[in-house]
């Protein structure tokens, strides 16, 4: 089993009451609920709210043997993994690694766009954000400070939306009466998305719902939009110029390194394509699950969305398969499996406070009905009781009173940003002489 | 003022219906509950538990400046502080600054065994600890193993004594059940002091307590032993060869380096030498207070301990000398202010699980009540209700369980300790190929 998130999870969970050896090898020590990964960066929540180790997860499940580190190669014709500088045998192998964010062959923008996969990552946007406006409330120069000020969120997925909304209320609602000199609420937070609609997996009703939304809070939403160039200072959207300091990467998925390693049929982003039943074609002993598995899902014929839903699911599916082929001993062959049918259970977004779209069986809605929802469905999926009640008190404090409980930066200062200059204006008690630009 | 920590945050608040402006000055954005840093680095809380932002505290104080920099020389003549490239002029200076640790000119040290002072300290420390167990567990040289699960504690003051107990609480019950080949219940705690009792600011029946208390849960004590050598796989504790990988750092502090920019006496940590108003004399202008100032006690002439009841004590004195001279518009001088007493409240360390030592009122008491007051007492000087909240429902759910909820290891593997290898026996479904040592 390579890979702890959802699809990994759930297909080891399968397994308990198996006669058999399960080696969960995760690059992390531990789980993450990747649709709040938001709410980290944007100091709503602390990471371990939303994160369990994954030994303590399957702490009761004996045949479970957790190893950190990083598969980077598999060898299928061998049946070896690549871990580090060990190689280990597999009889089975489930391939969970999901996906990275990827910057369409622009690398270079990677220090200057940070994506949100991994809590580090949101740690460092959290830092990224919370130093702009400290920066900005020292910042003499207006064109600089608006420039701080101004944070471009590529992507209009759901982490992109979702971004889009909190950096909003953090900058209109939280943290206006923090500051004494810049006006917080001024700050700009602009959506660029390349596709004709917000929440492209969702419908077009939830679509419009969405951008009127942002467009309400004062977000500013560029459709049919990308982005073209980056420098320090600005990004290009389409042949616009954007000034602007803080850029967050939603857009561009790719598969982990891992897929190029295995010689087998991958999409356009890396991923691999599956067979109905999950597995590799040609080896049945090999399966795929969630965000890096290119899957069609029998009943309707659609591919499975990259989202939560579609890893617990496939990984159910294939946990079954294995449990069951184990049970009786029986050969591993793709023709005697079933076939993979997705269920969709709908779709949502949260956007900002109290609102959100859902589209969920058939029906599409939005406000603050589908916010209730949105909230009980992602605390009721949260693994653990502990992170469940600390997720809800976050939540209800912060809805009470605006506030965000995780505005810590941690890690070097100006380490990325360049530094935090106390720069100060002629003041009453305090006069400043400004040795630098 | 310079610090956000208990001396500077409780000075601060005196001034909030003075006519003046105050910058408050800090390295970090945040304040942190020091006593209870430990429990970040023992993985019970997260850091935004015991950590609140110094511009949200002081968010309805409208006099209040905060920045987010790092003052690395004062100029007493000149009246000037230096922040990065900037100098900034003042009228009235309090120093908050605190301490940090010292390897007593061993420098060499710090990388190989990390100090506990600030949040990103206790993250590096969780890192570690969670990692040596991860590690020991692919671990197939005995010796390796061992030395791998030997925890180190240098200083047997208050934070050394709660991290030797709360390590030896992680061994012995928190994680066991989450590893398959490791006895993490065979962990050996050191905790290493060099003078001849632990917790030297406490009562002898404390010390005596707190040293039979750790012994009963397993943790080995040397008193009257110095470490006076390290090398990368063992610590050399008096003549003794302790063979361990992971050694924490709780024994000596030493004043910021700010202190030595002054010009002024200094003791032989660097902190320094204030008069009965907690002036520096000469400077009736210029307050330090806190861990880093060295005063003499006006009630019993004992110097103030450098605990957070003496900063807090400091800091609130100084803020009530500087209200009572901005609303009379008195001349700075020392010799019309009061001299500062510090009322010893009493003191208190953890130990362990519901097990502590408290001197309180003349009185010392060890054990489950002292555990209930010290637990009452540290939540109820948390600041932020919201914090409170949180904390009890962690250590509730920790006392239920035995569960810590913040087992993550976060930043990049094995940047410090030398990577994490899958190292793993040959196995009923999995075999594995070693290609290193």
């Amino acid at each position: 089993m390579v890979g702890g998130g959802f699809g990994g999870i759930h297909a080891v969970s399968e397994l308990r009451r198996s006669d058999c050896d399960v080696m969960v090898i995760d690059r992390k020590n531990h789980h993450v609920f990747q649709p709040l990964l938001y709410q980290v960066a944007t100091a709503a929540l602390a990471p371990s709210d939303i994160a369990s180790p994954i030994r303590a997860v399957f702490s009761r499940q004996e045949n479970v043997q957790t190893v950190l580190g990083e598969v980077t190669a598999a060898n299928l014709e061998e049946r070896t993994l690549t871990i580090g500088s060990d190689v280990v045998e597999y009889d089975l192998l489930v391939l969970a690694a999901g996906v990275t964010h990827t910057y369409f062959g622009n690398d270079a923008w990677a220090p200057r766009a940070p994506g949100l996969k991994t809590i580090d990552d949101a740690l460092e946007i959290r830092r990224r954000v919370l130093l702009a406006f400290e920066r900005a409330e020292f910042e003499p120069d207006a064109e600089r400070r608006a420039r701080l000020l101004t944070f471009v969120v590529v992507g209009g997925g759901p982490t992109g939306v979702e971004m889009a909304g909190a950096l909003r209320e953090i900058a209109a609602r939280t943290i206006p009466q923090d500051f004494r000199r810049v006006d917080t609420t001024s700050s700009r937070i602009i959506l660029v998305e390349g596709a004709d609609r917000l929440l492209p997996g969702m419908s077009e009703t939830a679509s419009t719902a969405a951008k009127s939304a942002l467009e309400r809070m004062g977000i500013d939403v560029y459709l049919k939009t990308f982005v073209t160039r980056m420098d320090a200072h600005a990004v290009y959207a389409g042949d616009q110029r954007i000034p602007a300091e803080n850029v967050i990467w939603a857009a561009g998925v790719r598969a982990v390194d891992l897929a190029d390693s295995l010689g087998v049929e991958q999409d356009r982003q890396g991923r691999i394509v599956v067979g109905p039943d999950c597995a590799i074609p040609g080896y049945p002993d090999v399966f795929v699950v969630g965000d890096l598995a290119v899957q069609t899902s029998a009943n309707d014929g659609t591919e499975v969305p990259g989202v939560a839903q579609g890893a617990i699911q496939m990984g159910a599916f294939v946990g079954e398969i294995l449990a069951r082929e184990l049970r009786r001993d029986a050969p591993t062959s793709h023709e005697r499996r079933p076939a993979f049918s997705y269920r969709d259970k709908g779709a949502m977004a949260t956007i900002g406070r109290a609102r959100a779209v859902a589209d969920v069986a058939g029906a599409s809605f939005a406000g603050f009905f589908a916010w209730l929802l949105w909230s009980f469905v992602h605390v009721a999926f949260l693994i653990g009781f502990r992170n469940k009640v600390l997720v809800m008190i976050n939540w209800t404090w912060q809805w009470l009173i605006h506030a965000r409980g995780s505005r810590l930066i941690t890690g070097a200062l100006g380490s990325h940003v360049g530094g935090v200059d106390a720069r100060l204006d002629a003041h009453d008690s305090m006069h400043v002489h400004q040795f630098e630009d």
